[in-house]
Formats: C-alpha cells, sequence, structure tokens
C-alpha cells in the first residue's frame, strides 16, 4: 500500500478519554475510533490486523474439523425465556421490539441458536460428533464498558459449539478446543494462564479461562509460588484452615460506640484490630434479603454467594431496607437478632468473642459467639487472598490479573434438555446430547497483545498479525535514486503479492519512523542517502537494530519473511 | 471434507413456508435455516458459499485499492437525526433504548458513520481522493419479508463510500466501482441488468441499480425493444406524446350513478371506457391529505410523487380523511371542489369531457375538462407501462423483473455538508467532500444466483462460488476397492489443500446422487464397480454428461479445476 494514496492518519496527541495503554495506543495509530460508549470502529489499519486474527482463529478451528455458519444477532426473545436465559441475562442483553411489536434481543451469546440448529442434523448417535463455530458480533449492555476494546457493547466473537453423544465424547471434543485454543493464542503471542472459572450464567460442569496475564487484566488470577496450581479468583476455595481460638467464650454485651462507625473506627474504639470483628453484609439476592457473615478481614465473594443460593443477581440492600431488618441507623448490622436468613463463613466457626453490629443505632455487640445466632447455613463465601494456602499444595498463593481473552465450557446436558435436542442411542433410547461451548473475543485479543507488546514509541505487533509486516521508508520524495529504489522494492513487492507498506509521503523523516513506530510495523527498510550505491537501512521493531542491506539482501529478507 | 464425520443434512419435502424458489432449494439443501420472520441462520454448507461470495467481493474491491474497515451496528439515533435521515428510515428502522435508556439504532446502512471515519484523515485536497469499504451486517425492518433470502431484516452488505474533492473526481471514483461491480457479478455468473434508478432516502445526483433478472424480482426493469435504454420501473418517464383530443369541450354535469362504485362499473353505466375517466386517487404524504388526478387507465408512480413533493412517506388516506375531503362516501372523489390541494397528470391536458367521482355519494361528474378546476401542479405522475414509447429511441418499453443485487450512488456533497465533513482547496478555501457510496447485498446475491442456476434436482452453483467444486462419491462403503480408490483420492486433495466433498457415508447410491444434485456440487466422481479397474465415472453438473476417467485423469482434472 502506498501511503500517499491511502486513507491514513495517526494522531501526536494522547487520546482524552482512554483509560488503557492498549485503547490509548490503537486510537492514536488511528486502528480504532470510537463512536459511542464501549462501542468502536475498526479503521482500515486495525482492520487488517482484525482479518489477521480472525484468520489465525479460523485456521485453528478447521484444524480440528469445526464447521463454521453463521447465525443472526437479531433473536425472537421467546428463545432465550424457553432456555431460561432472559432472567439471568437481565440488562445486559440489549432488547427491542420490531415495528409489529414482537419481542426481540441481540444476542450475547449463541447456545440456543446452536442448539436449533444442531436439531436439524441427523438424530441417531452415528451422527456423532461434530463442531459448529461462528465469527460473528455479539451485544452485551454492559453496566462500565472500559479499557478501549476490552470490555465492549459491541465486538465480535468466536464461539464453537461441540455436540457429543456422551460424557466421554464432551471431554474428547473439549481437550480438541484447549489445543486449538494455546496455539492461537501462542500465535497471537500472547503470554497468558489457563485458569478454572465459575460457570456462571452458562451453567455447566467445568470452565476453564485463558486469562491473558496483564496489569489492566479484570479479572484475578491465582497461582502458586511453589506449584501449577491456576484459578479464578472468584471460584477458588478458602481453605478451612484456621485454628480454633482456645479462649474462652464469654457472654455477649451491647456497647454504645458514639462516633465509631467504619469497622477501624469501632476497632480503634475497643482497641481491637479488624480481625476481631465479624463483618455483617445485608444484601438483596435475587428481590430477597439475606445477611452474610464474614471475618472482619476479608471481604464477600459474590460468585460462592450466586452458586449457593442458585440465584443470579445480587446488590447491597437498600438503606431503607438495611434498616427494616436491623431496626437501626445503616451501619449496625449484626447476625444477632437481625431480621433476615443468616449465612455464616464457616472461618467464623474458629473463633471466640468477636465484634459485631448490634442492630441499633450506635451500639455493637461484643464478646458474640457462634452459640449467639442460628445461620441458615456456614460455607465457603470469602474472597481469596494473595498469601493465603493453595488447595494443591499448601503453599502461598499469588496473584496476577488477566484479561479473560478465550473461555472453554462443558455445558454438558443443560442446553438439550431445555432446547430439547434428543438422539437415539444403539438401544433405540433417546439420550439427551452433551455439549460444550468455547468462545474467543477478537477485539479483546486485540488490545491484550497491544497490552503485553508496546513500548514508549508505540505498539509492537507480533509479525503475524502485523498490519503489515515490512514498511519500505523512503526519506526524499525529490531523490531520484531513493524513488528508483524504493519503488523497484515496492514493485517487486506488488508483484511478488506482499502486502507492504510503502511510505512514499512528503513529510519529515522523522515524523515518517514515529508513524511506523506508532502503528507497530515489525520491520522497516529505509531507502536513504546510500541508496545511490544499493544500500538501505534495515531495522526491527522488536530488537531496535540497525544494519545495512544490499538490495538482494532486502529482497531476499522480503521473501524469507512473506515465504 | 468426509461427510459421515460432519455435520449435514439435506430436506426431501419442500419447505412449507418459502416463497421462492430459490429460498426453497436453500432451506432443502441445508444451507439455510429460518429463525423469525426475514431472518436466517447460514448453515455451515450455505457459509461456504457466503464466504465465497464475499471474497470475489474483497478481491475486487481491493483491486480499485479500496481499504477495509468495520463499523458498528449499533449507533447512537442522534447521528441519524443530525444528518437529517432518521424520519426518512422511519420504521424500517430498528431502534432500542440502552441500560441508560440512551437512544440506538441498527444501522441500515452506514453513510453518515463513513462520514466521520473519513474526518480523521488529513483534510487537504492533497488527502484524496479514497475509498473506504466494509462487509458488514445490516438491519431494515421490512414490513413484509419475502423470498427467503432476497427481502430480509438481518443481513450481510458490502458498502463502500468513495471521497473525492470534486464532481469529476467522483465520476471517476464511480467508474471504478462501476467496473468492480461489473467484475463481481460476472464471475458470480449472473445475468443482470443496469438500469438508472431514484436516489430516493439516500439522496444524490444519480443512482444506478444492478437487477439480476429473475420472475420473482420485484423491481421491474424497463428496457427497449430497438435500443439499449434501461431504467428502473420507478424513475421512467411516461412521455408526453398524448395527442390532443379535437372534441369540443361540453359542459360538466353531475349524474346519480347508483350501485356503480368501481371504475369499470361507472363505465358500464355510462357506455365508455377506463380511458375516458380520470382517477381521484387521495393520499396522505408525510400527514397532509393531498389528491392526484391520472387518466384512467393508469397507475400512480408514487416515487415521482414523493419527489415532486421532496417528501418522505405517503400512504392511501384514511376512509375518514376522504371522507372529509369529498364530504362523501369514499369511491366518489374528484378534482372538482375537493378539500384539498390536487396534483394533475400532465396526460390529462390533452383529455376533454372526462368523468370524474363527484364528490358526492353515489354521483360522477361528466363532461369534466381542465378549465374545471385548478390544480396546485401539472406533472409526470403516471407509472410507465410496457409498449409505452422509449425515452430514449421511441420505440415500444419491454418490461423484466429484477432482483436488486447491487447499486451505485452518487451522493455529491449532502452528507458532507450535514455531517461536517470539509477540505482546503489549493486557494485555501474550505469545499464539501464529493462522495459516492456503492452497495451489494451478499446473502441477495447468493439468491439470485440460485434463482438462474437451478434444474428440478437442485441447485446448479457456478464453479467459483460452490460449497464444493467437487465430490467423490463411494458407492459401496465395504468394497475394498472402492475404500482404496476413493481414499486416495482424497487424500490426494487433502494432501494438495483442494476442498473436496467425499460421500462415504452408509447410504444407498441413489441418495447420495440425490444430496449431491441438490446442494448444486459442480463436479462427481463416483467411485464404483469399476475402481478395482482404476476407472471411475464423471458427471458434470452443468450438462449432466457422463464418461469413465482412469484415476490419472481424474487427478489430473482435479489440479486443474484447483490450480
Amino acid at each position: 500500500m502506498k501511503l500517499s494514496k491511502s486513507f491514513f492518519y495517526t494522531l501526536r496527541e494522547n487520546a482524552k478519554d482512554e483509560d488503557s495503554i492498549s485503547s490509548n495506543l490503537l486510537v492514536r495509530s488511528g486502528m480504532i475510533k470510537k463512536t459511542s460508549n464501549g462501542i468502536y470502529m475498526i479503521m482500515p489499519m486495525g482492520k487488517k490486523v482484525l482479518s489477521k486474527i480472525e484468520n489465525i482463529i479460523r485456521e485453528e478451528m478447521d484444524a480440528k474439523e469445526a464447521q463454521e455458519l453463521l447465525m443472526p444477532a437479531l433473536i425472537p426473545e421467546d428463545v432465550y425465556i424457553q432456555s431460561g436465559r432472559r432472567e439471568a441475562f437481565g440488562s445486559n442483553m440489549f432488547s427491542l421490539n420490531d415495528r409489529y411489536d414482537k419481542r426481540y434481543v441481540l444476542g450475547p451469546t449463541h447456545e440456543e441458536l446452536f442448539t436449533l440448529a444442531a436439531s436439524m442434523n441427523g438424530k441417531s448417535y452415528k451422527d456423532f460428533p461434530y463442531n459448529l463455530y461462528q465469527i460473528q458480533t455479539k451485544y452485551r449492555d454492559e453496566t462500565r464498558p472500559r479499557y478501549g476494546l476490552i470490555r465492549v457493547r459491541e465486538f465480535i466473537m468466536k464461539d464453537a459449539y461441540s455436540f457429543d453423544i456422551d460424557s466421554n465424547g464432551l471431554d474428547e471434543s473439549y481437550v480438541k478446543m484447549y489445543d486449538a485454543y494455546c496455539r492461537i493464542f501462542d500465535r497471537l503471542r500472547l503470554n497468558y494462564k489457563i485458569v478454572k472459572a465459575d460457570t456462571g450464567a452458562m451453567g455447566g460442569l467445568l470452565s476453564e479461562e485463558y486469562q491473558a496475564i496483564s496489569q489492566i487484566g479484570e479479572d484475578v488470577v491465582v497461582g502458586c509460588q511453589n506449584c501449577d496450581f491456576s484459578s479464578n479468583l472468584e471460584i477458588t476455595e478458602v481453605l478451612d484452615v484456621m485454628e480454633d481460638d482456645p479462649a474462652q467464650m464469654l457472654e455477649k454485651e451491647v456497647v454504645y460506640t458514639p462516633d465509631a462507625k467504619t469497622i477501624e473506627e469501632v476497632a480503634a474504639f475497643f482497641g481491637k484490630s479488624t480481625k476481631d470483628f465479624v463483618k455483617t453484609l445485608v444484601y438483596s439476592v435475587d428481590g430477597k434479603t439475606y445477611a452474610f457473615c464474614i471475618p472482619g478481614n476479608r471481604e464477600l465473594n459474590e460468585t460462592k454467594v450466586l452458586k449457593a443460593l442458585h440465584a443470579n443477581e445480587m446488590e447491597l440492600a437498600s438503606f431503607e431496607e438495611v434498616e427494616r431488618v436491623t431496626h437501626a441507623k445503616v451501619g449496625f448490622a449484626g447476625p444477632v437478632g437481625i431480621d433476615c436468613p443468616v449465612y455464616m463463613d464457616r472461618q467464623i466457626t474458629h473463633m471466640k468473642n468477636f465484634i459485631v453490629g448490634a442492630n441499633k443505632s450506635d451500639h455493637h455487640m461484643i464478646n458474640v459467639n457462634c452459640k449467639d445466632f442460628e445461620p441458615v447455613s456456614i460455607l465457603d463465601l470469602c474472597q481469596v487472598q494473595e498469601g493465603d494456602i493453595c488447595p494443591k499444595c499448601h503453599k502461598k498463593l499469588i496473584f496476577d490479573h488477566g484479561i479473560e481473552v478465550g473461555n472453554l465450557f462443558k455445558l454438558g446436558t443443560k442446553y438439550s434438555k431445555t432446547m430439547n435436542l434428543y438422539y437415539t442411542d444403539q438401544n433405540n433410547q433417546l439420550q439427551p446430547v452433551w455439549m460444550g461451548c468455547y468462545g474467543i473475543g477478537l477485539e479483546r485479543c486485540m488490545a491484550a497483545v497491544v497490552e503485553q507488546h508496546h513500548d514508549e514509541a508505540g505498539i509492537i505487533w507480533p509479525e503475524e498479525i502485523a498490519p503489515f509486516k515490512v514498511a519500505i521508508v523512503q526519506i526524499s520524495d525529490k531523490d531520484e535514486n531513493q524513488c528508483k529504489v524504493a519503488s523497484e522494492m515496492y514493485d517487486y513487492c506488488i508483484s511478488k503479492g506482499y502486502d507492504v507498506l510503502y511510505d512514499d509521503r512528503k513529510e519529515r523523516p522523522g515524523v515518517k519512523f514515529k508513524d511506523m513506530e506508532l502503528i507497530g510495523i515489525p520491520y522497516r527498510f529505509t531507502v536513504g542517502r546510500k541508496a545511490s550505491e544499493g544500500i538501505v537501512e534495515f531495522v526491527s521493531r522488536y530488537d531496535n537494530e540497525k544494519k545495512e542491506m544490499t538490495i538482494p539482501e532486502a529482497l531476499q529478507f522480503l521473501d524469507e519473511k512473506y515465504k
């Protein structure tokens, strides 16, 4: 592509409304442009990258004999009502009425339609297994879109679905996708970890996530300082390893604690630490009010709560509701005498004489023990913390941040049962089909690569997904020798079908070099003063080392890179 | 692809809810499946065809140095309000609120966003021309989706937009797209005509349509028995060639016409023909009521009306409104004394003593002449009819039906002015950018090809877009020789990267042949009894001629077809 005859731009200034390195660099390099909150145009330079990512994914899916199809995004709402997921998605799903007032949604994921598609195939056990996938646009009305392409409301996803006759078949199909994903993320040059995760709204038996390690990652990836344990923060168990407090149980007592509302203030008031507290958090879970008690130095893990209560949504209860169940101002909830069901974290069973809210304004209760209240259930409710004990080897856990670029789910028979996908087995009996589903977010991959591959000058694309592998930069548009050498090199590439960038603009060399660095072209040939001697300068974006090459050497390099 | 290990199905029965040959064949051959009114899944076999169509389009666009990008479908409604098109699209545009009640629409076409994208590029005259395109999903809430993939509500469109500094530049960019489109539709093996068309809601200076000729085409393509004139029905002029009626003007008279309401009944009552009538049609145009007078044997052309009135939408006025302006029952409207503005077709100026409704229940007015009423305007309002005079050579017009598979628009400066896209010319003056836009509907192309290329047995895909160019059909899955020959041929293809279909299913030969014919595979090798002698049978779907080939001959044929 000749830059002088193309649509091309870069921005000198940092993007004002972007909150991550990748989004800033992608906007500045003219790869993307925001159109509204969490929605972007993929501009020509960015589309080249995105198409290359798409091709890598398609190649690896096809290599596993998955078959590509294409689903609509506009789906009758009924379809999600039938599967029971309409509520689970809630307001994360865009919905609309058509001109005849029929309800539609914009598909956030396509288990339902793939199950319908699968029902067209033969229904004998002999007709399995198979794997269907698409690379298609998804819609999710995120509460808080952010980090550029990382959390958006419209994005391209590769979603694949496997169909097997039993759990062993599903295991095999799952492993194929596991392998394909490793190849895909390796080819994208991502530094990633594979972690076990919550199955969430998808339902199912097992879920693993591919987490690209990054400071801006919204997921905490839990690892171990010693073994290969890795897991998503949401599902990592807090081991029940606390020792029983040997103290004598004292009698509980309500104490007036004026001006002490935060846990730190109350601790100061009593001369105790937050460890001696039990926090009581009042939540509305699927519309009902519950209290959750956890040690004062811990955080509640909402995923564990939702799972334990088989619930879809939870949020802190309203002030009115807290006041109703505690009969007190907000800030004084405690498990003793509260007017709603109480769930207790299992670590509390080892604590004695702890401090809680008294369900009375400006009062706390001290010397509380488990015998003083009746939780409906005692279980693991807490978020794991860095330094906690590894569930596998009992050494210490360490935390990383990750961007979820892909995931694998063993769905089992959840969707085949609700969507009525059965087959006839060898004994002529109807059996539900076993399904798996496998997703990759394409724009998110693109952003994750930039988060991991950049420097102060701009993006450093891995070769395989760079918009152009090679740029030819001509220093002066007036020097005859330079014109001759540069256009000979370019014509050579055109004749061979090599897609190189030829910067033939009337711009200062500094501007051209800066642009090529910003947009992350891996290799650059500079055609400058020594063109008259048949010498060009070569520089690699990966190590910044410069060397001189003769024209034949340069052409040989091009041949190698474009094979 | 080995059929025994793939997702594959065909349907024996005709589709019950499909109203065209192409949709029936595409559904039966397992290429598409309806999910809701006007919305389809593209199944794996169909996706292969669609991807090939996409690649042809991309190749031809890239050959003209158009640059690909990707726009979102979810667009703030404001964008269309700014361009003034929100109203023009009306309820054809899907609209929705996001979780924060911000209004969005699903893009039916992307002039606005491309104008915004273009504004990122340099703004000097030196930075032009360029052409940007995308292959992306569009949404239109059609009143009456029909004919399978031909009129749908969600579909993939290639839309390109050219940006030039002046009208000459636009002309050049337009010609490039014109050429690219001819190449695309030639490669798709479509029989098409290029016709001038109305610029409609798009605005602009010139529009041409690529019409694939087909009985089910919803557009009438007007041609000439003599010259190369071709035009869309909507914009073809009805020449003002009627001769003045030499009769004496008589005095108008109101006549009681009981039980005669239709034009034919009134004609019988008076012993006259429909030619002696002037029909008066009462319409609501953008909410205001108008009467349109045309000769009794003609039809009103709504496109001409909308254009004349600079209006967006029109529909027959309600019964109540007709009664209000005529002071009579519906069916007796006439131009004399009607309570709304009257537009008159220019042919009426040549008529004398015609019959009209009397604006009085059960009465008509005879011997009416143009002097008896005052139209606000006299112009060409009628639909052209087959046999009318060719505007170019004055011989007779002939009609064809066409499916609009592509269109070209010279937009001029309409969008650059409303969306504020200006450049600085050589004199440092701001000038609006000249734009063109160019669309192709991908699924519609697929359907049009099937409408033109099929027989009783099924689809006959052109080579370049067939899901597979070649099928290898093995007659018996137990015969050792057949297994050996067929799998050797298949393995050869795999090793060479040829994408062939290998029908190795345990099915009767008749079933296999029928399936291959239905899904339209161009060439078939049958590996049967003579496999032991190294002989296979070859048949072409295009001429159904069979011949025997040796294995080396078969492999050579494969080499040629897959190059």
